[in-house]
């Protein structure tokens, strides 16, 4: 693209197109600026849904979007398919896993949180999270492939161990997975299983501290507790896991058996923070000031889950709203900024971020929901009108009109006829902690039992 | 389930649940007998369109069905996910994978084929082939990523290595390919890319034989060659790759570089048919005759790719229609079979299987295809008109309500529109044959270089 002018154009470089990244590069796109978008995938995802991918009701093309095809009109904005592995902040170049560097002007990192094992990196295998479209259609598999396998074991022994499904982390995530695997098992796998009987499934969910949804208010967690329980997810809150291993947890002294284990529980923030050699607190978060900037560097902004931001002394949360609003909210501030080296006077330059908070929802099964609304109205919602405004709202702030409508159509259609979704075992067919596999290398056991048809 | 009166009764064992399979439950789902499939899968795959799934216009729920679901109201029917690792044909068993053996009555075989990558297993990773969903995916990965490699090249170098794509082998699967692939560059990515031009991809199919689409007449290979030089891809015939390396196929002493090689070559048949004990051909079809049933076993029935069936000295070939059709008679046969067993007098029991050809079809990218048509009327037709009727028969086929609204709706988007289907890159971020490599674990280049923005 052509110089505009003799003025030579500001270059900014976001890292991560997630929602923080993705709404930074929509603020700046009707500037005269260039603008590089790098991320490690090719597509944003809409985290929120991926617990539908999943639970096999939604796809993995319904809640993600390639990055270019959202720039596509936007000539200024480059998207760059890179892993960014370091920072030279003195020459203002971000070192590429490639091997090659870019310059900035200004840059906002957004990369994001992964998963938290506490250190115990080997409880990654044993009980995934959820964080990507690969860990969304893993843990579908897994969940998919439970069933299957104790269909499996029924029709062999005329026995199976009990499915048990044990989610780690009793917030917003661990609660919509626990919520979406009780309605799968009772509602949509009943009627596909001869042997076992799915509603028998349970459904736990072990949080650490006293209560689920820690960030809602006391009245909306004891009504989330009850529409849990009314589609029998059980909760056993102060319980912390101390092992996992391949087929039960320990809490404490308790074995507590389990056919799959979801990982819920601890998100930290992601590496690239620590690279850039500024003040984290202990998740790893960058601590930054209220334009969002790192100390000693008002070039650079850290937006969304990676930023540790305070206000009224409280750090704001690390969800999709506020991630919006930094990406936007650094957006203008470096639109500023430039408007003020340009000439301008920089007016609205001393005005800081703050988090308009409009309120927090977690869905409860396919027709439930808790809603802490604080923006139109303030109104605390539970129930099936809670989970009408969780859907309009999502089907509205999904990327991509294509998606809005796929995931509309999908929604309405599983609501009104229990069919199916995407309930596909794709990979490998076999679950850890389980004797039984399938298309693995192993030879079968030496001894075969002879099944006939009950 | 009950048994129905005094009379015990017949169990049927089917192993696959392709097109034969499925189509086998399917007619004898209403007949009093226990029927048992098996697959190592839990959904069944529409194979026509899978080439749609690996070039990212259709998602992989939109052309697989689950196979419970299938049958969910066929009490008679159980489905089985495990693999038949072999037989004890005197004793009428199947023995699993899981270490158990299932008795039977009657048996269907239909496990369908493999690729042949004619004793160069290595290459399979090299040159991945079509078969199922993961397949798909794969091939999807590659092509989608090889743009993306090539444009972050052109990025940082000013250049970047020819994007070629060779698909070794002219049928219809690679014919298929060949046209998806030339779309997406010509028409999609076009425009979502900044530096690279994707229509100057080439896209080269090598047929070792003399003409691509050998089944078709004469007059419809040329006019799909005609119709595949319009969109841009070439075609060497009489062209026998003789060994595949990363960035390169070898055409005899003739080397031909490649950014992603693919292979819709050689099939073979499931390696089930070896198990079985009776007479092969040389792919390891199981020869059988006009009954479907391999010598000196009537109540052996193999249906679909792996049987040998000649008819009019012709083999039936190896694609959808003669596996439904297949499946279709076993099914009949056993219910006449059953009914002479239990005292009827076996009416129709002589009459073999007869191959009813409707004809052939192929597309060639997204607005022509050569139909070989037979039924309901004779007829060669190609371009757009033979397009259309490609579409109308393969929603009318696709298992499943919700798949056929599915993908119509997605193509009369995609169509219409332009715009994405699937387009996601999921999973490991490598090309096989390419210095660059992205998420992977290696250290990147010691010495980087300095990219500016262009």
């Amino acid at each position: 693209m052509a110089a505009m002018g003799s003025i030579e154009r500001k270059r900014v470089v976001i890292i991560g197109g997630g929602f923080a990244g993705i709404n930074a590069a929509l603020g700046l796109a009707h500037l005269p600026l260039d603008i590089t978008l790098i991320d490690r995938k090719n597509h944003h995802t809409f985290q929120p849904l991926l617990y539908q991918v999943a639970l096999a009701v939604l796809s993995p093309a319904e809640i993600a979007q390639p990055i270019r095809s959202i720039f596509r009109d936007h000539r200024n904005i480059e998207v760059l398919m890179d892993e960014a592995t370091g920072f030279d902040l003195p020459q203002q170049r971000v070192l590429l896993k490639t091997g090659s560097q870019i310059e900035y002007d200004y840059l906002i990192v957004a990369t994001g949180s992964t998963h938290s094992y506490f250190g115990r990196d080997d409880w990654a295998f044993l009980a995934p999270g959820l964080k990507n479209l690969e860990d969304a259609v893993e843990i579908r598999r897994r969940v998919l492939l439970a069933f299957e396998l104790a269909e499996r074991q029924m029709q062999e022994n005329g026995t199976y161990p009990p499915l048990k499904f044990v989610i780690i982390g009793g917030g917003p995530t661990g609660v919509e997975l626990a919520g979406a695997i009780s309605d799968i098992a009772r509602l949509y796998m009943a009627r596909d299983f001869r042997h076992i009987n799915p509603s028998t499934a349970e459904v736990l969910i072990l949080e650490g501290s006293p209560s689920i949804l820690a960030a809602y208010p006391p009245d909306l967690q004891q009504k989330a507790v009850k529409q849990l329980a009314d589609i029998g997810v059980k909760i056993r809150t102060g319980s912390h896991v101390t092992e996992i291993q391949p087929g039960y947890v320990m809490v404490g002294d308790e074995r507590i058996d389990c056919t799959v284990t979801l990982w819920a529980a601890g998100v930290q923030a992601s590496p690239l923070g620590k690279l850039l050699g500024v003040p984290l607190d202990r998740r790893g978060c960058v601590i930054v000031d209220q334009f969002l900037n790192p100390p000693d560097h008002p070039e650079i902004f850290i937006c969304g889950d990676l930023a540790h931001v305070e206000e009224n002394g409280h750090q704001v949360p690390g969800v999709a709203q506020p991630a919006m609003q930094m990406g936007t909210f650094a957006a203008k501030r470096i639109s500023r900024l430039v408007a003020r080296e340009m000439g301008s006077d920089g007016t609205g330059l001393t005005e800081p971020f703050h988090y308009f908070d409009k309120g927090d929802m977690a869905t409860i099964g396919r027709k439930a929901a808790v809603a802490n609304i604080k923006w139109p109205f303030h109104g605390r919602w539970s129930g099936f009108p809670a989970w009408i405004v969780w859907l309009v709202i999502h089907v509205f702030f999904l990327i991509g009109f294509r998606n809005r409508l796929a995931v509309f159509r999908q929604w309405a259609w599983t609501y009104l006829t229990f069919r199916d979704g995407a309930r596909l075992i794709t990979g490998s067919q076999e679950l850890p902690g389980w004797n039984l596999k399938y298309g693995a290398e192993e030879s079968s056991s030496p001894e075969p039992s002879t099944a006939t048809k009950p």
